[in-house]
């Protein structure tokens, strides 16, 4: 493949932490070699779709011989940036924070929580997993003073919206967001969300077909 | 429109939710009325993709006058059967399993934990959230005698695959997947995941493009 400048799409972007991630438990189970087929099965995606995938980002695979699971696994690592260490703030302490705190397991290797913030004054200065949970009205004096490259939002919807308009003034490199709103960040933020009540709305539809449905797989408008 | 029997697209469904939660926190805000044009907006799609996602459940809108936000919103809460009471138990206490437990907040409305259960000897017969922690070994009895909406799963990858061979003969209407593998269940058993490190690792890749790109809008292959 040509050297070539070009913008992938957002549905490519998608896929590769899966691709990533599967690749990731084939070397855990000793598997070094894959063709596009049997990773097409798993992901539940055509061949060509992973061929096309893969090619986005050079020619990986050998005609017949399938790709080599280490090397690919290697690219994906480096084009997802996940060679770089990357250091967060926790912005509530609270629930869904403190579990993604003390739980380093659930996060992905190389991000690591550098301070805690939350904005309930009966919870600074307490120690939450070995942080001492700071302000959040010190967040933008942090960040003036500190590289961090991911604030992640474990705020009440309100408080999510406040501290993203502050944040969108700061050096942050990028938003995990766990309020279910959406935030209006400049460009060159960028934001992820974890939507856990659409999620769970989404499984109770489809509960709540399966049921109307009877699997005649025809959802009965009125 | 006339009563008809047809097949939502997962985008439309995907959607779903989001129109719930936006018009939700509009009643909230005490807006009573929306054009498509604003609801667009704030969703970040077409004015024309709003009317024929709506169009979809019935005729919402009138023409020029826009949507009832209470009606719309009742209607969407009823398609996605939020109406209904949904039990869950949860697969996994420690950590994650543990914050969603005792934060009943993060949960929609109408969704509550019954039973919690773990693999761990260690954890087994201990009270988290007010839950007595039961024996994963008893699941299967447990549902063959309860009916339970959800399971949520919040074990270690390998745990939950091996408790999903053993929901896949159960009565369990459906299962909310915080593992990052994909369960391969029945049909009647529809699954959503919630993938945090395919989340963080897609931040990764924009935070890193972002860096590449230094506003370019083009990545750099090699």
């Amino acid at each position: 493949m040509s050297n070539e400048n070009k913008r992938i799409s957002t549905a490519v972007i998608r896929r590769l932490p899966r691709y990533y991630g599967f690749l990731t438990r084939l070397m855990e189970k000793d598997i070094w070699r894959i063709s596009s087929r049997e990773l097409a099965e798993r992901m539940g995606v055509t061949a060509s779709q992973v061929r096309q995938d893969l090619n986005q980002f050079g020619s990986f695979g050998q005609q017949g011989y399938g790709y080599n699971v280490a090397f690919l696994q290697k690219e994906m690592q480096y084009i997802l940036g996940l060679d770089n260490k990357h250091t967060m703030v926790l912005l509530g302490t609270s629930g869904l924070g403190a579990a993604l705190l003390e739980t380093p397991g659930l996060i992905a290797k190389g991000f690591s929580f550098v301070a805690a913030f939350d904005p309930d004054p009966d919870l600074v200065g307490k120690t939450v997993s070995g942080f001492v949970v700071q302000d959040l009205l010190g967040i933008e004096e942090y960040l003036s003073k500190n590289n961090v490259d991911v604030a992640v939002i474990t705020l009440p919807n309100k408080e999510a919206i406040e501290i993203s308009k502050v944040l969108a003034g700061t050096r942050i490199g990028g938003i995990w967001n766990f309020a279910c709103v959406d935030l209006q960040m400049p460009n060159r933020i960028p934001v992820e969300n974890i939507r856990l009540q659409d999620s769970l709305a989404t499984l109770s539809y489809k509960i709540n077909e399966e049921t109307t449905l009877n699997g005649t797989g025809i959802w009965n408008v009125w």
